[in-house]
């Protein structure tokens, strides 16, 4: 076992906000590009989609990542901005989302492709089982910031989403969000 | 692995509460006799110190168990209110806390009798590394409100505590939590 010392990170509970800022990702509509139904306009490439600031630990069996995800409001073409969304490298590690605040929707899929969506608000706090891709979507007019802990070695799994996606998309309809069909999933 | 759908808990960000409530411990005075430096008075032992709510898990490796715990204020002869603590019968497996409300102390050992203490206040994200065991203390006027994420393979090992206590309290001196060696520890 690789002990460590216990260590505290302050969260703020309203914005997300971790201090001190460990790890910072930053997506750009440009890293998410084939990720949206519709091809990013060029001229939209280098607007930040979301943003993750994780409190680090070891990788190995038995300990946990935790991390916030502020994701910023808006569409491409009218699908709502989210995450690229993956399973984990190891199928069977789950994750839990707390969100802070603004307004979601987690959407998760099978490997066989049965998918699921629940609802992101602040205070809820979402399941995703082992076995479940996911990715969390924005469809409200501020950000949406949430804390997501999970198993350390857990890993990512990428490219299953990247190649197939998921079997729904989450797109505004008369200024509301709507679950459709993926058309291009397993096809 | 144990295929489970996802599903969604409501979490109360000031109180703590969850929505649906699932499994609930309580634990009186009289369940932590011989926990304090102090024997409990007999007309104190029905006095609820405190409750524990669950959010269910399969507990099969890689999924998360997450709970809420509300830890009241008050002492046992100026010892501060506290849970009963444990290691993790799998000893490596960590622990998350997020403080929603109060203030309290985080109390950690390694089996070897290193001591840690954390604070524990609103937004305070404690990690509790495998190889610690962990108890918290209630150090304020309100009750101590967490919620904490854990691999749900962790288990419990509450003996080796009952038996041989934290190397350290956390007392109370001249109005001001004081932390101070147990002079039981290791006798």
């Amino acid at each position: 076992m690789n002990m460590i010392e216990p260590f505290t990170t302050m969260l703020d509970l309203a914005a997300g906000g971790l201090v001190p800022e460990r790890k910072l990702v930053e997506r750009t509509l440009g890293d998410m590009q084939g990720m949206y139904a519709a091809a990013v306009p060029a001229e939209r490439l280098a607007e930040v989609v979301y943003r993750v600031s994780e409190i680090p630990a070891p990788l190995d069996e038995g300990n946990l990542l935790s991390s916030t995800t502020t994701i910023e409001p808006g569409t491409v073409d009218g699908e709502y901005h989210m995450t690229k969304g993956h399973f984990h490298a190891k199928i069977d590690r789950a994750e839990i989302y707390v969100t802070l605040a603004g307004e979601g929707r987690l959407v998760m899929a099978t490997e066989a492709g049965e998918p699921a969506v629940e609802p992101m608000v602040r205070g809820s706090v979402n399941y995703v089982p082992g076995g479940w891709a996911h990715r969390s979507v924005n469809v409200g007019s501020g950000p949406l910031v949430f804390f997501a802990a999970f198993p350390a070695d857990a890993g990512y799994d990428y490219k299953t989403i990247e190649d197939e996606g998921f079997p729904v998309l989450v797109v505004e309809r008369d200024g509301a969000p709507q679950v459709v069909s993926n058309p291009r999933y397993g096809g």
